[in-house]
């Protein structure tokens, strides 16, 4: 198949699969997700998404009909009907089919909606450009769920100027981009925001930490403001799509670029944990 | 029909018809709708839902394929096909149906999905029970969109504790509850939130705001804390399905009950009106 959606079952291609009207995502955005690529049959740090997505889903209270090696075995099932060497895999779960009302629906069981489609792995690169906007989302970014109208006007505005990414900030405080992770490197130091309900505990951000801590590069989770941005030797950002890049512009002036070397050690251990995970 | 939904064009019951799983609602949340009742063929203040719709759309960026007047026609067909008396109605329109990525898709509609069931409209009442809890939704609030995550947990949490609505505050700040708002009555003046980013600009709330005018009560538009919403004389709470609700308890404490004068002439005149729209 050139792409595969899978509901509750179900299976055909992406433009094939329908759901129902009465699912909770579709009124509510009522659900939550994970996402990551896969390569040779294998999909890149599975257990880790897994895990997070039955995360988000006991932090949204939504229980999951199926055990974490269940969703496991379908997925890798699922990846194998698709022809393509490099692909993105998507999974959501909804909190089920109801007629609207707030509150939960009883006895009914959360919805599965996976989607598989050919994507090409985004190699490390240091030529990002960046944008900032004052964060405006709500306090669940910890959770990975449905409701992303403010990453997705973000995401419009950084493409209308151009730009990959928009660093989110709340008031002077950095916390994360519209769809990935950000930190800096400053005088060797890897500094991150703490992984609290204002960012996502992004699975490419904690292999970043745990590579700086194997290669020696200290490592600080804790807030910084948009001044240390604009003044970091290196802004990096990560995501499960593009675990590995580095800014050279932040509104349209030259930014980071100051400490390649330490850079290019980090994103390549971290290339190579990426690649060994689905070789 | 017992029920009805509709999608681009297509008709069919609630559980009849579906979406597709590429429709932006699904996997962003990325949306808005508007909702009220209908009775004897008629939709309650029809003008100004539709003319909010529009609002909102026109906020999120999402241009509407169809004029006002052809969804007004489109909306009054369709009610005459559900075999009730009184009903709600609901329509959404979503970004349109794209493979998923954050910024806006080029060339394509937005969908229309329509929903309508029988319901009975809540005559006004004064003795709901009322709980109180942080607002942590985005700054988006003026736009009724698909993201509503923070308002289901709220009701649920509602529901649980056997209250009817959750009022939220950010800080001591009182901006509304989860799917009504919240006004007072304190020494004769109805008190509430200024229709700002952090509030739904209510249809219920502009017609108490505009009664208020009407038989001489003082209105202010502004912020109120929760010490207010705790020694307010009445505490109102107003939406399209229940617009005119006071309640008699919050978080289990006796509260309002102060100014049932002043409560009842507000109240008939705004049921009055209602009543007027679909008579």
């Amino acid at each position: 198949m050139e792409t595969l959606a899978y509901y509750n079952g179900k299976i055909g291609t992406l433009d094939e699969i329908s759901i129902p009207v009465k699912d909770r995502s579709v009124y509510f955005g009522d659900g939550i997700y994970d996402a990551t690529m896969s390569r040779n049959g294998k999909i890149v740090f599975l257990d880790e998404h897994i895990d997070r997505f039955f995360n988000s889903a006991r932090l949204l209270e939504i229980e999951l009909p199926y055990t974490k090696e269940e969703l496991r075995v379908l997925l890798l099932d699922l990846v194998k009907k698709v022809d393509a060497e490099e692909m993105f895999v998507y999974w959501q779960a909804s909190r089920g089919t109801a007629q609207r009302s707030h509150e939960y629906p009883k006895g009914v069981k959360a919805n599965l909606l996976i989607t598989i489609w050919p994507k090409k792995a985004t190699r490390p690169n240091c030529d990002q450009k960046l944008m900032t906007a004052e964060d405006i989302r709500f306090q669940l970014c910890n959770i990975k769920t449905l409701n992303l109208i403010p990453s997705v006007m973000a995401s419009q505005r950084a493409a209308e100027h151009g730009c990959d990414e928009t660093v989110f900030h709340r008031g002077n405080i950095v916390t994360e981009c519209a769809h990935s992770n950000v930190s800096i490197l400053k005088d060797g130091v890897f500094i991150t925001h703490p992984a609290d309900n204002h960012i996502l505990p992004g699975i490419a951000r904690a292999h970043l930490i745990k590579n700086c801590k194997e290669l020696g590069i200290p490592v600080e989770e804790r807030l910084f403001t948009v001044e240390e941005l604009y003044n970091a030797d290196e802004i990096i950002t990560s995501s499960s799509g593009k675990p590995a890049c580095a800014a050279k512009e932040l509104n349209g002036q030259p930014c980071g670029g100051k400490d390649g070397a330490t850079l290019k050690r980090l994103f390549d251990a971290v290339i190579a944990e990426f690649a060994a995970s689905v070789s």
